[in-house]
């Protein structure tokens, strides 16, 4: 209880920015949240007012130059990520910063370097790494519970797509969505992917292909150990979030299903039934967003290596540029082709 | 955020105590502590400190002479609860009291007459109400989902027995674990039991027959509106924590599933498996803590009844004797035949 | 395929008489059909034309005459079985005989006299037992998979009620419905039951309580070797045909699931749901009326005991007419009580 | 009953000749089978003795030419079946053939014309169309269940490779065992592939490798309607025989789980758990096996196209090519590049 607490600055009060300050003020007691900032004042001083964090910055300089402030939080919208990772650094903080660093391979280098520079620790938001479901996977390919994988399958699909507003700014589908699944992908299997294949289309909302994206994948992932896997994206699954994964092993598949708000099953006249599954990320990965925070606090505070570093942040991106120019090309692209 | 808060004192820092200590300080926006206590000085000041909670206090008096404080928590020992709420009461605080309220009925009798003189509001820990399976089952008898009941069945398993030492003070498994499915069977059919016969028996260890109490039990409940059911118990199940209700009713059947630590299933060499349930009630019912407090203090907060009365306290525990009697006399008892 | 074969006479072209017929005809190259027999000619001769079976017998008489049948299948109404047995066991024939051998003791018990004294095999149609569900179960009890037995649940409900015009002239629930769950129940634990409780009641339709039945109950059975369970039967799911088993052991838990026309499941915009189960016995136990006649045919071929004995035809009626004991007198019966 | 019979003959007693064989004797009321021929003539003998067949053929010649045979069964290896389909054309026999036709598509191509010319029907023995899961799918999509579908997913996994000595024939993965996905995927969406991607590898057995095949892939294919999904093959699956599909429709997805041979869950000390599904295709599409049949005796019966038509499977076989290529020349594949 009256262990060493690590303070924080958080830049960012929108949504994601608040639930990671109601995480440090209510779940986490190694944590202790000195400021927070946002470009919109108002939306700041309710997080701080809500989650008892006794100052509101008027900047993220303010924020990076409070001696207090050991380690800042990120949540700030993602074209500022690398040069406020640069700032940070160079302020000799701590980094905690949603995902993705950038979608310029060359910031996102500056940034990782400006870092390495600075001996600060970085961890980038995947979250889903600390999801139960997708923990005791991992867990079972690296203890070798399911022997060798061979056979890999990521289904990731959004209940409903994003307003076309958000679609045009947003970088793409692989960038804005899949990267979760590229990084899960990794995070899984333990090794690199050397491959990608993409196919797709528009088959959600014609605008959003006008929109010059597509809301349909399904992408073949080559690792350098020869597991071959797929990801299968779509923007629209009318039953709610769809969030599975499976691992084909030489020992036996391990295979996750998805997550319900309750365990109820109703025998009626026409069906057998449940309820939904939780609809969307807030609800369905709720725990891991603690969790990540827990580990990231104590990476800091024992001094050892986060659990998603820069290179996690960077490979990603990556990922995301060749399936892209897979799918504009229509033909397999190496990794090694990009950047 | 700036809406008004219930200021809390907390009577009892062991385990639930800690808990419910907890859910206030980090949960729930609309309540504050103002002080706890227990006979334990040094418990009651280590969940202070973990809890930003203001004040220690001396005692129970202390407790109920602050002015400060709106509303209490009785968290103490079973046997303290009885006077506990009387005296609360009587110092005009609301009251969230532990189950069961006292295991002789002219005890508990004379609490809720003190609460009803007082006018104050009182709640009893039956979290079970809130969790969000028994609650969907309830919802679905309530709102005619599943047309009108006939049978019911409730499974309530430990993993593993409590110490002899506890066995011998526990007052019975009828009334130290039954008594929650004794609401459970009330609150999912809506209707109050007449009668009820006991089957049971020594079966997990001869060491709780020698203390007098049996840990294996199958109850029948004949409800006043005719539905008939059961409750089955077990000290001990090797898997963990099996806690699941099923209704059939005119027009479909609802059932509950375990709750489970993740979704993940692996296909092995020997069979299709998973991990073990959630274990216990604390990880198992974590959230109802958190549900049962908040719904107690939106009650106080807006002036309006618990969701769990004192009558809802008192009648479990005459199920309890009634069960006992059953057990006791080989015969069905009828709940009239007791006090 | 040039193994000896075992030669049968059927007595009774109805529903289950023509199940057998086929599945002698088709399933079993170790049987073969000598000759059909039924009060209605006509429907003698349909099952006889459909199963190529030479010879349509004009009688039950003539069936035990006939020199070349070593094995009688007797399929005709109840109140015929015990007075058939009689006559088989006399011509010397082994016998297959569909359940109850009668609802009078003194009849069943003449019969199994008879059955001792000619010295032929006798089996009693509790088809359940071969079915793979509950043969596992009790595989995994008669195996200690589960550990030593204490609890055990048996769910049997059909979707919907007979007739009344039958419910009048069909002994009563306990008798028609339960007697296959009596047997269950005994087949699971492997022992006998001493005591039995009976809740019921009408719910389903007021015109069965008008005929004198009832059509809702729970059993509680007390097995001589401690261990208590229940039986649950509805004459009305409207979901289907609703037929599970639970036990629980010091080392586990055994629990089968009903049986569905296909593993299909749907997630819609309003719930996650799959087809019905499968709806009734022709449907759920298809396999075990082929696998409890290839039981049969391989006792007498290889002469030892059949799987179920006339005293596994005697014990469930005992069973059915302690439970309605239970009901009339509302208290528990000892099945020593019984004639 | 006295309804009309087709009349068969069968050529190959071999496993799938003797299932064939059985479900024509002992399922199929309307067929009767008149002789059987292998080049084993002790096989063709046993089949005809266990499944009452009157005449064992010396040849298939002697099939073609019995005028009483309206129907033929070509169960023989599949280098024969081009041939024996063209003689049973000019015969003017009805023809039911195992898959695949032959793997030359001017073989295949000339016995189409051979059954065209003839005027008489044919259908391909692609059971897994008449299996109750995957029928259960077909329906959902073509109904409209699921909305117009965007994604699918064919997980196809043998339990064990077969010999090495069966590999070098086979005419590899993709023909042998990919084929059945290959109708499949069609048979699901109701529409034609345009284009085939492939990755694989070896990781089952380095010998499959040495031979020249492999035996773990990942096929995604683009359908004229712009719907793209994947087949998952692996010739290992150490828990069995794994069959499953998944498709997302705009309206829902529907997604079927393996068949078990019980529907028994235990729970245990370590886990939870159930026996491993159905261990390979004679127990897991047992049924198919007499549907198919009983579907073929029909369309002849009453003159109407067969379900499963020539082109069927001539298609298939072009697939197959097609992912090889592919996998080959490591890009994408059109159909129309193929023959």
């Amino acid at each position: 209880m009256s262990a060493k607490k690590l303070h924080f600055g958080i830049i960012g009060a929108g949504r994601i920015g608040r639930v990671h300050a109601e995480t440090l003020a209510f779940r986490l007691p190694e944590a202790h949240t000195v400021a927070i900032t946002d470009v919109n004042a108002e939306a700041a001083q309710q997080v701080a007012a809500r989650c008892n964090i006794p100052a509101v910055a008027a900047s993220a300089e303010e924020i990076f130059a409070n001696p207090q402030i050991e380690a800042v939080l990120i949540c700030s919208s993602t074209n500022t990520h690398a040069d406020l990772i640069v700032q940070a650094a160079k302020a000799g903080k701590h980094i905690f910063c949603e995902k993705p660093i950038s979608l310029d391979l060359a910031k996102i280098d500056a940034a990782l370097a400006a870092v390495k520079s600075a001996g600060v620790q970085l961890q980038i938001g995947f979250n889903r790494r600390f999801d139960a479901n997708f923990a005791r996977v991992r867990n079972a390919v690296a203890s070798g519970e399911i022997g060798a994988p061979s056979l890999m399958h990521i289904i990731s699909r959004d209940p409903a797509p994003p307003p076309i507003s958000y679609v045009r700014v947003s970088g793409g589908m692989f960038v804005d969505m899949t990267i979760h699944d590229f990084d899960m992908a990794r995070f899984l299997i333990g090794d690199e992917v050397e491959e990608i294949y993409t196919a797709g289309g528009v088959m959600v909302d014609p605008e959003i292909g006008k929109a010059g994206d597509i809301d349909t994948a399904l992408i073949v992932l080559r690792f350098r150990n020869g597991v071959i896997g797929t990801i299968d994206n779509s923007r629209k699954a009318v039953y709610g979030y769809d969030q599975r994964v499976e691992i084909l092993g030489s020992a036996g598949k391990i295979a996750t299903e998805n997550c319900y708000p309750n365990q109820a099953v109703v025998s009626g006249a026409e069906t057998v039934h449940r309820d939904l599954p939780l609809n969307f990320f807030m609800e369905r990965y709720t725990e891991s967003f603690v969790t990540e925070l827990r580990s990231f606090t104590a990476s800091v505070l024992e001094n050892r290596p986060t659990a998603v570093t820069g290179i996690d942040g960077r490979i990603p991106v990556v990922m995301a540029i060749a399936a892209r120019k897979s799918y504009d090309e229509h033909r397999p692209v190496r990794l090694s082709e990009i950047g």
